[in-house]
């Protein structure tokens, strides 16, 4: 099987563990005499939010149960997944996924977006409109509905709802700066900084992107040593706030064709590294450019903008070789630094970085 | 002390536990170097939401709480809360007022509200709009906050947790019936019935106004039989349908002074108890009439659907005066069939039914 077959069986057999999700949430409601047309509408609700992203945040639940659980000191597998450790990790994982389209729902009404994934954004599907706000609340309950199911009996089902509350309000945090910081219709660059950025990324992305699905993995592996818990957490944060920099960092420089969208930060007056980086370090004259042509939607002043992105005194390719280079060794040293005690293995970071690392979309 | 200022005094201790809790909540955000800006936000998000209804969810935990803990069999009261039993009760309180501050920010979002509670709905606020949507998020993320910073260490924390789990997911359920059987522009009178107008209110209303907070304030008191739970389901979730049904009632028939407010039910095609009533009992020529005036923003098409309503044959008054005499000797009768072991008292039932039946507001 080729590489591509591979990771393609992988993601179709972690696509029918959903299926499963599905009848078992609409098997609830059904129980409770639900009206077909709700059940009907749950349905759509779930199957047009859920899947179809690049599902990295559910693969990597399984990916790091794997690792934990199937390989030795050598990091070399010793055994499969049992199909019980599989669908446990597989419904771990499909839960990190609601999560995510819980705030997708959401956050497309609120920043007024018009597609996601390809698809007109689940508020602008015909019929749909604001219920939207209630479908969102309903893939989040969705999730402890699946952790009760199957997780109750678990000594560590606890530890899944806390890090699940926990996570939420993190991100839920995140989002509220972001939304205050860099509202879509108010430029004001001087609430912008460095500082503002690391704390969004943080918060909005990297706790629910990175640490969440690890955590979850580790508690089904039963790692219990709450240590490991930090030292997972300090290598993940700074990996997901690097992963979301390059993430900035391509919406401008990425070549659109191969990151399949056309980067819209600018225009939409985005906190975004880049922006940071430049305000950093722009000249009063550069800075003024800025802030009469950062998020208008004009692609004149988007030109004007990335003029200021590419002087030489800004440099924003040279500064993000700059952080690509730093984050590596930083990274590194943090994985290495770790001890492999208490259940924990390098591995599972190094898997995560290497997806991560000098990814080109 | 007079009634009233018994009343007054009894609401002053139950809200200065707020204050405790906002604290507490604004404490983590500075823990966790947020910037002023979203403090102050997430401040004035809690406070202008959670407080100012009537508070009576809230304050039925705590009376719950002290009849368990304080009463003897004869109904004496034996001796007063200690001022922990107290505030956990509150807290326990409060956590029910969040969760419907979380329901009804994004109600009126969905069902473009203008006000609430005599000021405007929150998403009107100046500068708040659909940022409001993240703002309910986090009103919901408050309660698991409050209950790992207060309940971690008790026997029954799991137990608080999965209540608030299912609650809210069967109040999401409840809401979607409701928007999808009476969406505010088309008008189907088809889509009614007695059985979804049931189904409606206990899913959207029944469970976490009356069967939560009582469910919270038994697990606090220690008791751990669950046919207890089952038993007390079983009176309050007729108790609460009872309970809408006045409401849907009195928005047709109550005195505006007395209510605090105009009804606009008809206007506004609710899925009511008035209608469905109307409805099982219309002729051919009455339906016509419902089906032509029902749900228009129109004065003159209410009076017509009012004098359907007022009707010899379908006589929605005497219908009603049927209703609550029913109500009140079958639930009077579930009351008094349940056997007062498992540390469950009659007495919980009762109080919570004094306060609502034949309520005129």
């Amino acid at each position: 099987m080729s590489a591509a077959d591979a990771k393609q069986a992988k993601r179709q057999r972690f696509e029918s563990v959903f299926s499963k999700i599905v009848e078992e949430l609409l098997g609830y409601l059904k129980s409770q005499s639900m009206p077909e047309e709700a059940i009907e509408w749950f349905k759509k609700n779930l199957e047009y939010n859920t899947p179809g992203g690049k599902l990295n945040r559910g693969l990597s639940v399984v990916d790091t149960v794997e690792i934990l659980l199937c390989t030795n000191e050598s990091n070399e597998k010793v055994r499969e997944l049992t199909d019980d450790e599989y669908t446990q990790a597989a419904i771990l994982g499909w839960c990190v996924e609601l999560l995510q389209a819980y705030f997708l729902v959401a956050d497309d009404i609120m920043d007024a977006s018009i597609t996601r994934r390809g698809h007109p954004c689940w508020y602008r599907v015909e019929g749909i409109g604001n219920i939207a706000i209630n479908d969102a609340f309903m893939l989040e309950a969705a999730i402890y509905f699946m952790l009760k199911t199957h997780f109750k009996s678990q000594p560590y089902y606890g530890h899944l709802l806390e890090l699940f509350h926990d996570v939420t309000f993190q991100t839920e945090l995140g989002q509220l700066i972001d939304l205050i910081t860099a509202p879509e219709d108010t430029v004001d660059l001087n609430k912008f900084s460095l500082k503002k950025h690391h704390l969004i990324v943080v918060y909005k992305t990297a706790f629910y992107s990175f640490y969440l699905p690890v955590a979850l993995a580790m508690r089904m592996c039963g790692v219990s040593d709450e240590d490991a818990y930090k030292k997972a957490e300090e290598i993940l944060i700074p990996l997901g706030e690097y992963f979301q920099v390059q993430d900035d960092y391509l919406d401008c420089y990425g070549a659109p064709e191969v990151i399949g969208k056309i980067g819209t930060d600018i225009l939409d007056n985005k906190c975004s590294w880049n922006i940071n980086v430049a305000l950093a370090h722009a000249t009063p004259e550069q800075r003024q450019v800025l802030d009469e042509n950062y998020g208008r939607k004009d692609a004149q002043c988007e030109q004007k903008v990335k003029d200021v992105f590419n002087a030489e005194n800004i440099d924003l390719k040279g500064k993000f070789a700059d952080y690509e280079r730093e984050s590596y060794d930083r990274i590194h040293g943090l994985i290495n630094a770790m001890p492999e005690s208490s259940g924990l293995k390098r591995q599972v970071f190094v898997a995560f970085f290497e997806k991560v690392y000098k990814r080109s979309k």
